[in-house]
């Protein structure tokens, strides 16, 4: 790929900086402040002894997501969705997308009856919120589940692999990976990638907001996206550490 | 691939039983029954002239899609969103998906300022309900747009290609075309192809709901859903002639 | 009564072309596609063993309704009542009135601690929709009950009698049976009965849009509705055959 | 009718005691507290300039009406619609009777652009609510209609006539004038009959609670209704002297 | 303090005319009619054995309130909150200080495992619903709790003391008593106390709504409000021989 | 006082450690981040041109203010305001507080018709979130009007004093300054005092939490709040240079 210029600098197959800050909060079974550039999101895991009444008595534990941004955290105001009194169709969907992504790689037998909620507030956006979000939040699990295995509470080792996420696109013909806000506005074809750490899909949403792309086109996004997803595991561990 | 034995005694790559019935409602601009087996969805195309006040002045038109379900569509019945007060996550989510689909072709100028809503009501529901009221509100959204042609209310020709949508999994590791409700339970895999006439994709939302998927196995679900499509936007060639 | 000609060619005391097609849908116990004319009225029966809690260990069967319509079942398109997060007054009437019209042939105890819903969608509204839908109704509950006793179920025949509704109105001083949306929107005086199958009342509901109306006009509607409701039974017999 | 006994020592044609008090509240352009017996209902008649947008510049007046109870007018106590974020289906109902039972005498141009809501709370309940709102909403209305003409906002006479309304209903056999709340409960046959001070019927709404009822037990219920709305309307009138 | 002229001929440190009326309905355990002036406040207490779940086999009793208004309560007609789907913050505000006054003075373990709720439904207001609705409840709550004593159900004396409250205000630099619609919206400091019969505080809330005030406006206020609410207490005992 | 051992160590006059961060946010027209201990609130300032529109031509300018808390902020998770659909008692009247605390130093006609938005939302709780916030909240407010003035867009300067508030409480018979969660759940009497810089009362609200106060116990806690909130607004003051 060639030396195209993004508006923050960054060569087209770079991330933002990415900072993940362990114990954010003092309460939470686990907590990350996580940081693609600008966007910030707090990440909170609570744990709870048992799980939902539909799924009690089945030994198999659930761990759930929910996604909420703060009304500032745009460069407009938005409305709290709590005083709308209805949660908006975006934040249902990321909220699904979370919980699904990170369910993929739990072993809820091994979880035992337990119940992990994922918060995911978004203090500040500047695009890639979920990815973010996803990211973060496969952090915040794994201190649960420590606090959880410190309890001795486990069946087994829940977790079977890692999860990231990014988000890449088309801008001006060039594929970029992790867009911010400006880029991902101006983007024909955006897509969110969720990946293992040991680099299988756990999701790929594509969409071409613009123009229909093509079959290479989505190789293309494809290739940055596992490489980015790479690095992101790589700053997981890092974090873990 | 091998002659594996479906559930309903398709073959892998094969659609199941596909009707698009046109002007199935006497009101509605543009109105189609499509079913895809047993999956039965109601789409009628509403137009009105103006556009949300958002947009009004702007010399554009708007498309836009709700998707619901009728308590009974499915094998046991469901509580009415209705009744409820609130909309769900799923209905949300897939009523964005199918604006989103249909509006990848429109060109918004040529449409001037006049709205298509596109009502996707299941009336059964056997799988692959949103890629069923994908295909077939295209064929509603071409009647509707005709509609407005016969008045002289169009500024062009605002299609500019046409949208077909299918399902794709994988089941014991055999790729699947166009899942019925049992095969989509049991899928490991699951992914909606949404493409465009032409062969160009619109959306791609692939989910491991079990295994995480390779980078190959993503590469025979687009195959196959790729060929599903192409035969869809057959099919609709035919019900609009 | 005088020839008069009304706007479909009918005379005063006709019903519309009624059609009744039982097992619409697949999944359901009962289902009735009911057809007064262009009104066309989707009623599928759900059965589910067991009762609400308030009735549970009572010995005694539920039997309830609900009713709602498409949002392009009329001339116009209207707002969801799930995207308005509240169900209107004239939907809550409808629903309770056709429970209660079709309790009033049930013996709860030989139903036996059973429930069953009926869902009354209407897929396209020409007037008489919730005549149409109590009369399918009657219908659907009957292929339900059907399935309870195939099962052993039942406690005893449920059913005491049949029932059938129908609208009838005084336009331009003319009793007129069984009226069409413009009827309906043009009659001073609206009348909607609701009869058992040996001609007995169970529901009568009139209503002065404009004129106030006198005990003999009240006469000459109750005639016109108790013969309506006596060819609408003999059409559902001849359907349940 | 023979000398039966009822639970308060009435004659089966005899009304409870009927209070009308005008001008119970201090603010409002007409109010009643109306009582039947033990039912107690507060009326509130506002009058604002100017309708509803709909109607702006018909040069038509409106009226409506809203119907509540509060949670210990009844013998146990029950939630508030407003806690519980949604109004019930019967509360819809009965609002809706009431607006359209004093629409019928209303002729809107002679009331002009000005609109008239009525507030029936009931403060204790006893049986046959919604027919004393009727009849006390009829006295706040004529007050309002004054209010208007002294400030010289009428372009007419805007009441044709006056309204009343009465329950009647079938207990052991025996027609009851005005059902108490303990006869309610008990009836086989329940009506509500609201008709004009010169003797026409506006609204017959009938329901068969136990057994469906023959066309003779309707004729005596009518009779019933029709000799205790003359009286009512006799009792209104002295009221407004 | 000079003798000011109030609007309605008082003296500052004068209530409004205030009238406990006990019994006001028939069903419910307790319930008074209480005015301050033109201020009228309906108060129901209704007795139920057994607590909230929460609180189940504590042994301990539980007490709240909701106060609501008539919609034409006031000057103008405000929409109904149960229309609005949602309760407004004054109202929920109003609701939990009504709440806490009254579990100020009452023993949980005497009242046993009951619960009492007070309704305090503003019929007309005219300032200081608040401070009407506590004084008013107080009374309601005595006599429920004399039904449950009838009834053998206590398990002690559940009341330690009573609860009055009044409303204080400077105006024009004056402390004012009592204040009335009109003080209250002059007012440039308003405050609600609430007391108990021996003399000792349970709530104050002042507010400056124009000019802060300073710690010697404070002591005034709260001199006045103490000498109203010893008065109240005096009339609430009156009430109570 | 004597030498008490709080919980934290505190002498009972003393403030937990207080940390004001300006600009903790890129986008927000002013943003802070304050803590009170382990109490954490951002605060957001939105600054929009123009007013409601009730507000709209009148010159003067509009503050307000929206209090949250995110689901984790508290020991246990509790369910979010928005899932529930409706924003809770205590939420509203916070809110209120907060707004009404601002608008008192606010001249509305120096701020021009200008709307200002203080979203203040709670990351972590540990007790006197509401005094956190409106003490955070003035510094963002002093921020966004510095904005306002650098814009030009000020008719003069809006704000005519700071604000600052505090908690005081008993607990075991000592007034506490500042209370701690758990000290705040142990607290007999609670008062939250918000007060301007130059030591006038903007609210005062002390509420009996168990046994009723004295005049000589408010005037203890009036002293230690007054002495706080002096305290604070140094440190406002401070973070402001």
């Amino acid at each position: 790929m060639g030396p195209t210029t993004r508006n923050d600098g960054r060569s087209p197959d770079q991330l933002r900086e990415v900072r993940i800050t362990r114990n954010w909060l003092d309460h939470a079974e686990g907590s990350v402040l996580v940081e693609f550039g600008k966007t910030r999101v707090l990440v909170a895991a609570s744990v709870t002894v048992g799980v939902p009444r539909w799924r009690t008595g089945s030994g198999l534990g659930w761990v759930t997501a929910e996604y909420s941004m703060l009304p500032r955290a745009t460069h407009t105001r938005s409305d709290r969705e709590a005083v709308k009194g209805r949660i908006g169709g975006r934040t249902h969907e990321i909220s699904r997308l979370i919980g699904r992504s990170l369910r993929a790689v739990v072993d809820y037998r091994a979880l035992g009856e337990n119940t992990i909620v994922l918060d995911c507030d978004v203090l500040q956006a500047d695009g890639g919120t979920r990815t973010a979000a996803i990211t973060g939040a496969y952090v915040a699990l794994e201190d649960a589940v420590s606090h959880l295995r410190a309890l001795g509470a486990l069946k087994g080792e829940p977790l079977k692999d890692s999860v990231a996420a990014v988000s890449v696109g088309f801008h001006n013909g060039v594929p970029l990976l992790d867009l911010n806000y400006e880029e991902d506005a101006a983007a024909g074809t955006d897509m969110n990638i969720v990946m293992t750490g040991s680099g299988q899909f756990i999701e790929v949403q594509g969409t071409a907001e613009g123009t229909p792309f093509s079959r290479d086109e989505l190789g293309a996004l494809l290739d940055l996206g596992t490489a980015g997803c790479a690095e992101l595991t790589r700053l997981q561990r890092a974090a873990l550490q």
